[in-house]
């Protein structure tokens, strides 16, 4: 990624670009960055301001932390999202820690906080974008909130293997028991419990070696309804 | 409540007042209305477009419900407190449907949504005040989730019921094993059985004529902590 990129990134991703002066448009610019994070990386561990990242490819992972180390995904950012939690002093309203990881190798653009926390003030559009990019995170947390409250595990977990399916293309899902009872803020022993249940139901094979085989993706799908 | 303090809690409470023009003022006024409602009502239902509610007296709640009827309280609010997850048309960045209704008999004024959207798209102040309010709701919903996934059960009764009695300023919580089991996302037994626990230990007594006396309010802190 060139500056070029960068600037063509920003332009086409921030609504307001055309409503900045140059010399906002400068300074916006400079307060940007391309940061390479690695596959595991954490990029936000919920305290300093990390900024505002746009991600030109790869996959991160929004998640809340117990003290006690235990996860819940709140959502998952792809290509062409925005990260507006991990700018914690763009948003007053937001009194709580996210925390935020490259599950991919991941090429980001990552726009200092300060910088678009000042344009914000002189700004009601850019204002706007970073509250409306909050907002949409909180439609995720709700649905997250939702399946983890009122879903019997049967259907959060089927839910999970055809999302992971659908999202990689392929028939079979290289995640651990230990890795899906993360993601779905479960724990391991429920999440293998249930596995070996529909393994006997031949909706799914699992093996060590293989990974988790969708079998009867129709069956597995009528359990979501 | 008269015409004129209609206006003047409208003033006193919309920061965008005086950024409005006479007409724009004129209609807003015109959009808003004073209503009673009674406690144990329904006031929005999660599908229609209730409208901006502004609350004189009493206390809402706002909440979830499963498809079998399961509640999860995300947020109360009072006196000078606003809700605008009932003004579904003014968010578009929100997808979800939550429910509200009175706790106790409320005195409010009800903005209609179309109006307020209208104004929302002229006025820069008034959308992003209108997101702003949403955006705090998101924390009150984040500080739920996080009570419910991390902490134990008596951390979170003991957090509940130190809660009642700070807010109505008494020793005794008057509700019923079932109404606190809905409050906090949980089953009636579980909060009986930890209530039995709580009572055993002596940090409360329990009875139902008298409702929940809280006994030994320093230990019940030292669970929260």
């Amino acid at each position: 990624m060139n500056d070029n990129e960068v600037i063509e990134l920003l332009q086409s991703n921030f609504s307001f670009w055309e409503k900045m002066n140059e010399h906002d448009k400068q300074t916006f610019i400079r307060s940007s960055q391309k940061v390479c994070f690695s596959k595991g990386t954490n990029i936000h561990n919920g305290n300093d301001c990390t900024g505002v990242i746009l991600i030109k490819s790869g996959n991160l992972r929004i998640y809340m932390l117990s003290d006690d180390g235990k996860e819940v995904t709140l959502s998952r950012l792809f290509a062409g999202d925005m990260c507006m939690l991990s700018a914690s002093c763009v948003l007053d309203s937001i009194t709580f820690d996210v925390l935020v990881d490259a599950e991919e190798d991941s090429e980001c653009v990552v726009v200092g906080g300060c910088a678009y926390e000042d344009l914000a003030r002189r700004l009601p559009e850019a204002k706007i974008f970073a509250l409306e990019t909050a907002l949409a995170r909180f439609s995720d947390v709700m649905w997250v909130m939702q399946q983890i409250l009122f879903m019997s595990m049967d259907k959060r977990l089927a839910i999970f293997l055809l999302d992971e399916i659908a999202k990689t293309g392929y028939d079979t899902v290289k995640l651990t028991h230990e890795q899906i009872a993360k993601y779905m803020g479960s724990a391991r022993e429920v999440v293998s419990r249930m596995l070996k249940y529909f393994s006997t139901e031949g909706l799914i094979s699992s093996s060590r070696s293989e990974g988790i085989k969708i079998l009867d993706k129709k069956r597995l799908r009528a359990l979501t309804l």
